[in-house]
């Protein structure tokens, strides 16, 4: 199991901007206390609205209990804020002078043993501790907004910062949920803000020269490189890009490219070979003995995983899922009307199980059986008819009764399918009988009973289904009138709990 | 609804590497037909590898029904493959020569209305058409591996491309599901290349200059930009950066960074009033009168679902997400034991409806009770010393039954909690009947009555469970005796179909 990793009681927070109030979000919702100082007299009024925004944030990241918050005090001194702080973390504006100061004010007032950290995007500490009461107490640590909820964060020492205090740092970060990543070497900007300036400038270039205004260079992240960047960074992807012949093939194909004036800043490292072993080197213990086929899977997954997300936002990438998603729906509709039913159980559905559906025990979760029996039912929906257009009519039918038997396991990549009979039906109610079973093997693993109510759903009462509903329904259960009953099916003396009357 | 747009019937694709068998995948998957040519004898068997990759994702993608498959023929010669076909996609290796001889090659084999495009990641259509019968009809369709995943493909005319032909190209992508963006100007590297290549130059020297390693570079994209990118590119995320005071601010504030050495890359645009006023109003424009605050919102939302889909996969910051997630519920574990039971229902489990919760009625979608069922049932489990440690030593509960009554509705954001309470249980079973409530109102909108079996996991057989955890619902038990049985729990005479003896 996962280690709990040992949490300040209290942290000091000096500046309470975009930076500022997402630190603080982040330590209160860990159950840390906060001592914040902004001289702002708005500032806990924008610190509270973050706090807002990150509780919403966690509750749906997560179902997990979160820790009680932690108290937040707002004080009118940096002394104040510093008493009794295990760290002290400074998100000024991005002015050396300023940070100088406040950190030598800080330093003067916190006792030896305490941790000095600026959020800094990219000065470098040995400058910014200059004027401080042991400056070997500072470190950087850079977080990326929203703080509370992006891990990365940059921790950096300066020239006289020792190790064990850049561990300390991240150790403390770590236990906030981030993710630190130790800077090595302390260059202007550090690593990231290199890499999104440099991406930054050449994109203000486009949109200086007219070549793009900002959506369009927007566009040009988020519905390809961004999603891949989300996963993966630029190395392991360009590893990939390589094919099966991986980092090496893929410098010497696209190396040359840097020559040409594909961007506006040409400075480019001479690719010699020294420079072409290290890379290979770093991107072959990165890859820390994984195949490109086994790469090609994860980085797929995650694309999987992030494209499913973003539909659900209906967002960017997610949209174009969304559409595409929609589409499909309604070509499986319309062909669907063409078909006549036989005297079988109808086989409309079947699905891959996921390695998101899959819970601690190994095997698939308790309520993605009754997931996968929805669609069933979803399919089911559709083959009679109930499309886009008539849901758009404000009519559709809902689930008011299920009886669920879990009867075996099913492991990520198994294909499984749902065949359906139709045990009864009038004008409102609709009474489906699903079985769930492995495709290789036929095994039963899940029966779900179901009784559905047609609805008004702008009336919000029952109503009779359309009538071209109803004659496919007809064909269905005189396909099927030779089907025996089935015999997870609950006794017919047994009466289900009468369907709730939505007029009230 | 969505519009389904005209999918060509048959494409023609000069090349079968990375980018050439991507393109197959997608278009094969559309249900349109593909000649392939590709003097590489390995080909048909790299390209088939490639589909099956993309057949894997598109099953996990989306549950809706993928049209029947298109033909893939692989052909000897370029006029083969052009023949019938009503887009030429070429994916020739990045030299221009080779591919302006190809696309002359083909130019002359096919007739008159047919669209060519190349997938060149940054060389110019004017001259890639200059050897080429018809050059009118050639425009670049950039897109971005894996091709059958990323929805991203850049389209661009040439000098002699009329408007209508690049619009043409652009409807046939996204009639196979991909978002086209138009390149306005025919510029080396389009615009997504220009931006990556600005970042990878910089990555480049980062590692010659040994300040980094591949993987560290690649960390400090992908557990913090990089997430953003997925969903918003560079400018809308720092709209969001300067806060309240949105694009004015934030370059107030960074612009003068753009003089510091951030970047080997130092060329940068001036930041004149021209621009900035040019920068503004197209950031203005981008936002669609959306303030930052719901701009905000909808990032968090982007980068929760994001984040809630690497966590599947335990990947990236996924990973991070997982660790946080396992901490959260070993300390709820740890903490429980401390508690005494009450004589009420217990009150173990609370939720948000989650917005990807909501089905297309606008409801709580049925699956999602017994999500949330399944979750309380969990927080039971772990209230009665089902920890981490438990599970690892090969012990867990199976449910087995569960009988679901759907009487209520729920919207996204509501507030929503589970009561739990002991119906019976003897070494082996668990009877447990929940009540899922809104908060607010505190309206039943479910129950739900569930047998779980202990079970010995590694020999895949029923066993007692640990003598800690009887003697806690022993305790349970005893302080809810007095509670009424529930009304909505199956009759007494109804005996529960017998839990399948897992030892068999």
């Amino acid at each position: 199991m996962a280690e709990i990793e040992p949490k300040p009681e209290a942290v000091a927070l000096l500046g309470a901007g975009v930076i500022g109030g997402g630190w603080a979000a982040r330590m209160l919702l860990n159950g840390i206390d906060v001592r914040l100082f902004d001289p702002e007299p708005d500032a806990q009024r924008s610190v509270l609205a973050v706090l807002e925004r990150a509780r919403r944030a966690w509750r749906r990241l997560t179902l997990a209990p979160l820790p009680a918050e932690g108290t937040l005090t707002c004080v009118d001194s940096v002394a104040e804020a510093v008493a009794g702080a295990t760290l002290v973390q400074e998100s000024a504006p991005e002015r050396e002078g300023l940070k100088r100061a406040l950190l030598a004010e800080a330093g003067a007032a916190a006792p030896g043993d305490v941790i000095f950290a600026s959020s800094t995007s990219g000065l470098l500490p040995s400058r910014l501790c200059a004027e401080m009461d042991g400056p070997e107490r500072l470190v950087v640590g850079h977080p990326f907004n929203p703080v509370y909820l992006l891990p990365l964060v940059e921790v950096c020492g300066g020239e006289r910062t020792p190790p064990e205090t850049v561990a300390r740092a991240a150790a403390i970060y770590r236990a906030v949920g981030m993710q630190p990543l130790i800077v090595r070497r302390e260059i202007d900007g550090f690593l990231s803000d290199r890499l999104l300036e440099a991406l930054w400038r050449e994109a203000l270039w486009l949109v200086a020269d007219d070549v793009a205004t900002v959506e369009e260079v927007d566009d040009a992240i988020r519905y390809g490189p961004g999603l891949r960047w989300s996963a993966m960074g630029t190395f392991l992807t360009y590893r990939l890009a390589g094919g099966e012949a991986g980092m090496r093939h893929f410098i010497a194909q696209f190396g040359p490219t840097l020559k040409l004036p594909w961007t506006k800043l040409t400075d480019v490292p001479e690719l010699d070979q020294p420079l072409l072993d290290k890379l290979v080197g770093q991107s072959d213990a990165q890859a820390a003995g994984r195949s490109i086929e086994e790469l090609e899977l994860i980085r797929d997954d995650c694309l999987v995983a992030v494209l499913q997300g973003l539909k659900g936002q209906g967002f960017g990438a997610g949209e174009v899922i969304a559409r595409v998603e929609h589409g499909l729906i309604d070509a499986a509709a319309n062909a669907g009307d063409d078909r006549l039913p036989t005297g079988e159980p109808l086989r409309l559905h079947e699905a891959i199980v996921a390695p998101e559906w899959i819970d601690y025990n190994g095997h698939l979760t308790e309520s993605r059986y009754l997931h996968v029996l929805a669609d069933a039912t979803d399919a089911f929906l559709r083959r009679i008819g109930i499309d886009g257009a008539y849901l758009a009519g404000g009519h559709s039918y809902f689930t008011v009764e299920t009886h669920l038997r879990h009867l075996g396991q099913a492991s990520a990549g198994q294909s499984i399918h749902v065949t359906t009979q139709l045990l009864g039906h009038d004008e409102k109610r609709l009474h489906l009988f699903h079985e769930l079973r492995r495709s290789d093997d036929g095994e039963l693993l899940a029966t779900g009973e179901h009784m559905l109510l047609h609805v008004d759903t702008k009336a919000a009462r029952a109503a009779p289904a359309g009538a071209g509903v109803l004659v496919t329904l007809g064909l269905i259960a005189d396909a099927q009138s030779g089907l025996a009953r089935p015999a997870g099916r609950r006794r017919r003396d047994r009466r289900w709990t009468r369907a709730r009357d939505l007029d009230k």
